[in-house]
């Protein structure tokens, strides 16, 4: 097979996978073409990983190819949007028949496991890098904005944080430990909250997802909704493996390192009662918003906020 | 300014400009929002361009800015869509305030002239490259495939061809004569036929935009049709220009160089007689689609097609 019937050949299958089917034309167009279902809107999001940047080289292409679609799924989780399909723009340096199966067997699983269909995408050569763009629905007017946190609502986030945060240490470790086994994971297969996202998006104020560290994120809510927050440290939700790993400095982890994909939500005490146990099980209240704009851990202004919130763009992992 | 302001600064005018309204949530949040019209299909395509690959070592900021949206843009003129929105995914190796300024000023151009609003995007630290979504309408189920091609079709093409890749030649000319500049003025600022291809979006039964190269790209809709054709070299759009430049070479030019990003369209010969003549003007009829597969020109077999469709995403231009 040439060049481009590899690339065909790996990526196709994705484009026929569970999803949605709201896309009547798909890769091989000078376009596609989705459907919008009447009384939804549109939610998209790009996101571009580059190689060294926001992965490591040599980075294993399957965890790539999961990384990739979940990192930009994760944007759609915050919005409250149902997943419909993506788009893939993949530049490599060569096409290496090996990569680019492996890449196709870890993007395949993602795009099942998050119910997003391929419908196009465009390859080019040039250093390792991808950008991804996401499309997800949502009924009319009810998308999840940053802009919408109100004075008294909790603070809420989903799962735990720092995990992947803390494996940053561990990417070259032979034979990690069943506790770092278990912060790569974390790091590798990150889970965009697509559920719980859609589950809230009636009853959450504002969601961001929680990529550069809860602090610079809820930093971006508290920006555009004017309002300020306080965070009580001891309720910020820390694995059982993060402390066993880290020790006193989990809670730093949950505050400052990013890549875990949880969701950080503001959701008024009156929603707040009415969120399904089911839902609540994977929720922590871990403060309330203010009117008073500026974020506080424990009550003490926290400093270098407005410069995390400036560097997430070209934070390095490396 | 710091780097995340600097962005914020250059690019925000362009979420504010001309175009359309159906974008309900711009730049700034996890993602944004376009509610589609009742009645209306999402078209959309998503291209890369690396440097160095698709566009020259330090080449002018503001010519790329254009040109990145006007190859994507062209996407859309080829589905027969009206314009809406795009996203940018830009990988830059430093933030340098002069460059940024200089390519949103182009990118800005470009906009503005298409009718596209910046609808979001994702600037990331790497080696200079950019993605691009764009995002056009077009009445539910009228986007021209490349699969409707029949026999007894006329093949149209827009404007001239061969120009932009004859001004490769001419990158580092200096004080370049005026065919050469109206060549490099091909090549730096294509015009995506968007208007030209909404108003045969009922006529036309399939299109695509030439960026290939004639042959490469006529190829594809042959392919995707399952139909030949049979072009006729005398009939070929050449420029003026493209002529005294390459004199007995200009029909090469006009049937294997891109980057024209002009249109070729399939139109029934019921259809084109009742097309515009203000539309005719900007339109050559060049050949005829026929049943028995392959691209022939002046009735004899093409040999290179496959080998061109297939090395399409990986040319260079140096």
């Amino acid at each position: 097979m040439g060049e481009f019937e590899l690339i065909r050949h790996y990526f196709m299958p994705l484009a026929r996978s569970l999803g949605s089917h709201s896309v009547l034309v798909g890769p091989g167009d000078d376009c596609a073409i989705q459907r919008i279902p009447a009384g939804s809107d549109l939610v998209f999001s790009i996101d571009t990983l580059v190689e060294g940047v926001h992965f490591p080289l040599n980075y294993r292409p399957d965890y790539l190819g999961w990384r990739a679609l979940a990192v930009a799924a994760s944007d759609l989780a915050a919005m409250g949007a149902d997943p419909a399909c993506f788009t893939l723009a993949l530049t490599l340096p060569e096409v290496d028949e090996c990569w680019l199966r492996d890449f196709a067997f870890g993007l395949g699983k993602a795009a099942e496991a998050f119910g997003l269909v391929l419908a196009g995408g465009d390859t080019t050569r040039g250093p390792l890098a991808l950008s991804l763009q996401v499309h997800g629905l949502v009924p009319q007017s009810t998308g999840i904005r940053r802009s919408g946190a109100g004075p008294g609502d909790l603070v809420v986030v989903s799962g735990t944080l720092g995990d992947a945060g803390a494996a940053l240490e561990y990417l070259d470790v032979q034979n990690p430990s069943a506790d770092q086994a278990f912060v790569l994971e974390r790091y590798h297969h990150p889970e965009p909250k697509l559920k719980l996202g859609a589950a809230l998006r009636n009853l959450a104020t504002a969601a961001i997802d929680v990529s550069d560290g809860l602090l610079a994120d809820l930093g971006h809510i508290l920006e555009a909704s004017s309002v300020g927050a306080n965070i009580e440290r001891s309720r910020l939700p820390v694995s059982p493996a993060l402390n066993r790993l880290t020790g006193s400095a989990a809670g730093d982890f949950a505050l400052h390192s990013g890549d875990d994909y949880e969701l950080c939500l503001t959701i008024p005490e009156a929603n707040w009662a009415i969120v399904p146990s089911s839902l609540k099980q994977q929720l922590t209240v871990i403060g309330v918003i203010e009117s008073e704009q500026g974020l506080r851990l424990d009550g003490a202004a926290v400093v270098s906020e407005s410069e995390a919130v400036g560097f997430d763009h070209f934070r390095r992992i490396s």
